[in-house]
């Protein structure tokens, strides 16, 4: 088995919201995709544990917003990383109330569509759910963010409760090994480069001393240990604290 | 309801394939997604007529191979718009023998994964068939295939099995009306431009004079009535008597 495999799929980037009595919830999901053209039916995959599954089988109903290439980094941090269980993730967002009923996310939005809940299967850690397309509509004709971009960008892993969460272990095994056959000791790639790599362990984020951090005014070369103690995360917000070396 | 948005949904493009007593099957797919990432499940959606699905549900097994961004067109055009029924589309085609016995395509595919059917829904017209990938390797680093690079080279359609099949008669109202929001009538816009476009009948191809099918050898700027006698779609083969005007 070759876990990159998996990164050869090729997805989107999506926020999925809804409401139940009162409460909003919503997360940043890679799997929304058209099941069947007539009627037009959408399947999500979500995880068991994400606080927006409870509200999707209660009010039978879902919105997708798609996102665009360059989508707000406060967004997918908090729609992508964060619980609506722990935080309000709707206190700055602009909604409008779909005929369903479900709000949809209009920011960082080139498209959305308002579906209502027709089946669901139990898929182990996930429910796959489908839903049939209500109403749909385009809000700009941007560029969709996909996840291969995502993923180069950010140089991210997927959150803990994506479908396509693989676990760092398995992959680093993988390049190890890859090296091996190589015949070139990963100590000695290793060594070739003096600036590092620190990883955000809430969200995955890559910090890289080679590149710096443009999005948040950081040079390329500067060392972690010179970075501003209020440097935070551009993806989750979490503070130096959480970086580990590597 | 906007077709259009549906466009905005991202994929990449399969070749989906199995065998049952000795009879191999398979079709072009867009939608293949990671279900769950413990087991590794990856779901399949695929049209009730598609010769395939036979195939899968007997012998319940699958694979996939992830195309790659420049694929033969001769492969689209017998995987994705022809059906194994009429055609033996693997004569050419150069594939090993998955651990689940399934055929695995090897020609223009990148990636490829072997599943085993652990579970389907009926979703109306087509069957979402979930598959435990028992094994996956990487062939090339080459960029994959995405749907929207697909559908922008090609200006094609979706064949009319696939799930994401939009009926063109429900596009073109939807160009009609936009251009009637912008108050500038259609047959003005059509007559600003005297070269004209073509479609193929069979897998939706459209022949533009202005740009002509440099991959065929025409020169931009070609009128389709001065194509070449045997000239024939790139994608699916059908000759010239397949084209209409429009």
């Amino acid at each position: 088995m070759k876990y990159k495999a998996f990164h050869k799929l090729s997805y989107g980037l999506y926020v999925i919201a809804t409401e139940f009595e009162g409460k909003k919830a919503g997360y940043i999901g890679n799997t929304a995709f058209q099941v069947t053209s007539s009627p037009a039916q959408i399947a999500i995959s979500c995880h068991k544990e994400n606080a927006t599954i409870d509200g999707i089988l209660k009010s039978k109903t879902f919105s997708i917003s798609v996102l665009k290439k360059e989508s707000e980094t406060s967004l997918i941090g908090e729609f992508g990383f964060m619980s609506s269980n722990d935080i309000d993730k709707f206190r700055n967002i602009e909604t409008i109330t779909a005929q369903s009923g479900a709000p949809i996310v209009l920011n960082s939005s080139i498209a959305w569509f308002d579906c209502k809940v027709v089946n669901s299967v139990d898929t182990g850690s996930h429910i796959l759910i489908i839903g049939e397309v209500l109403d749909s509509d385009i809000i700009s004709e941007d560029e969709p963010l996909t996840y291969d971009y995502y993923r180069e960008k950010y140089k991210m892993l997927a959150p803990k409760n994506a479908p396509t969460y693989v676990e760092s272990e398995k992959l680093k095994k993988e390049v190890i090994s890859e090296n091996k056959v190589q015949e070139e000791p990963v100590s000695k790639v290793e060594a070739k480069s003096e600036l590092s790599t620190h990883t955000c362990t809430i969200c995955g984020f890559q910090y890289n001393e080679e590149e710096g951090d443009p999005s948040m005014g950081i040079a390329p070369g500067t060392p972690f240990a010179e970075l501003p103690e209020d440097y935070k995360c551009p993806i989750c917000n979490a503070g130096k604290d959480y970086f580990t070396e590597g």
